[in-house]
C-alpha cells in the first residue's frame, strides 16, 4: 500500500451481497427468465440512481428498486402482480453474501474498523446485515446515502463516510466491486479497492483503483502484508 | 396541447440522427459484430454522461465517446488500432438522419423557432448537422451542453435552451426520443413530445411526458392541429 489504512468502508450490493441472488425468485416466477429480468432490473436501477440524482429528484431505493423493477418487467413483456412485485422487491432484504465474504471481513475486522457505505435504504440495508448475521462486524457503521438524498458517485456520499469515521480520505480504504462506484471513490480521495468480480474491463472515468483484485478473500491478503 | 408552443426545441443523437448508423463501419471492421459494439457503445456513452455529470468531472462528449469506445471494445474482445478507432468516433460527425426528419422539420420551422440541445461537443453537431444539410432549419441555434459543463438532464442543460430562445419553459415544446432526456426536460418544466421509435416502456422516473409519438412526421401533424 502506498499508506498505511486506519478504516475500511464497504460498498454493500454487487460487493458484499450477490445483487443477483433474486435470479432463484424471478425464474420461479417467469420460468426460463429470471437470469434476463435480473440483469434488466439491475440495469435500470442504477440508471435511475444517478438520473434522478443528477435531476436533483432523490427518492430512497426502495422505490427506485421496484420502480426499475415495474420497467424491467414491461420490458421483457412479463406480467406480475402486486404480490410478485413485492416479493421480488423484498428479496434485497435477504440477498444472499458472496461466500468468502464472512470469513474475510471478520480477518479485516480485527485490524481496523469496517463500515457500509450504499444506495440502499437504511432499512433494506439493516435487514440484509442482520439475515447475513454481518452487524457486528461493522463497528464503523452501516451508512446509507439517504442522510445525503443523492446517490452515489455523487461527492457528498462519500463525505458521508469521512465525517462518521473521522478518519481523513486518504487512510480510508474503499471496497467495491461497481467500477464506476470504485473511481467515484478515487476522485474523492479515498484508497480504493476494485473487486472485479466479473473480470470486466476498468471503467474509462479520468481515475484508476489503487488495486484489483478479484474477492474479498485477496483483499484480506493483501492488508496483512 | 395544454397550452400554445413558441418554440420547439429537440434533442440530437436518437432523436435526429441515428446513433446505430455506426453500426455499417462497425461491421466492417468486426464483422459479425457491428450491431453489439454498437448498442454497448451507446449505453457505456450514456453511463459515462451521467456518471462524470455526478462526480463533477465533465470531460467534452467527443471524449466520452472515445473513451466508452475503448471500453467497449475491451468488454466485447475486439482489438482496433488508433486509426479504426479514430474512425468509429468520426461516424458521429457523420451519423444519418431518420428518414421522415428533414421534411418534418421543414413543415415545423415554418411555423416556431427551431433548436437542438444537445450532450454533443459545439464541433462534433456543427458538423453532423452541416452533413445533413439541416443548418437553416435551425433559427433558434444549436446548443451544446458544453457551455454549462455539465450532461442531460442536469436542469442546468435545459436552462441553456430557455434562455437562448427567451421564451418561458412553460411555452417550449422538447422533443426527444431518449426517455431520460424527457423525463429531464419535463422536470425542469418544458412541454414534452416523446419519441417512443423504439415501443419503449415509458420511464418510471415520477413524470410522464405530454405527449408520445412514434416519429417526427406524426409530431409535425400533432402541431398542425
Amino acid at each position: 500500500m502506498a499508506q498505511e489504512i486506519s478504516a475500511l468502508v464497504f460498498d454493500a450490493y454487487g460487493t458484499l451481497f450477490d445483487v443477483h441472488s433474486v435470479t432463484r425468485l424471478a425464474d420461479t416466477l417467469f420460468p426460463g427468465r429470471g437470469a434476463a429480468l435480473s440483469a434488466a432490473w439491475r440495469t435500470k436501477q442504477l440508471e435511475y440512481t444517478w438520473l434522478r440524482s443528477l435531476m436533483d429528484r432523490y427518492e430512497d431505493f426502495n422505490r427506485v428498486t421496484a420502480a426499475s423493477l415495474d420497467w424491467s418487467l414491461e420490458h421483457l413483456g412479463l406480467e406480475a402482480d402486486e404480490a410478485a412485485r413485492r416479493a421480488l422487491v423484498a428479496e434485497y432484504r435477504t440477498l444472499a453474501v458472496f461466500p468468502e465474504v464472512p470469513a474475510a471481513l471478520d480477518a479485516m475486522a480485527r485490524q481496523r474498523p469496517l463500515a457500509i457505505l450504499s444506495n440502499g435504504h437504511p432499512e433494506m440495508l439493516e435487514a440484509v446485515v442482520e439475515h447475513n448475521k454481518l452487524r457486528n462486524l461493522f463497528r464503523g457503521g452501516v451508512l446509507s446515502v439517504h442522510a445525503a438524498k443523492v446517490f452515489k458517485p455523487h461527492p457528498s456520499v462519500y463525505a458521508l463516510a469521512e465525517n462518521r469515521l473521522g478518519v481523513p480520505r486518504s487512510l480510508t480504504g474503499f471496497v467495491s466491486s461497481n467500477g464506476w462506484d470504485a473511481a467515484g471513490a478515487r476522485t474523492f480521495g479515498f484508497q480504493v479497492f476494485w473487486v472485479n468480480r466479473g473480470k470486466a474491463p476498468v471503467e474509462r472515468l479520468g481515475v484508476r483503483p489503487d488495486a484489483v483484485i478479484s474477492n474479498l478473500s485477496e483483499l484480506a491478503e493483501l492488508l496483512k502484508q
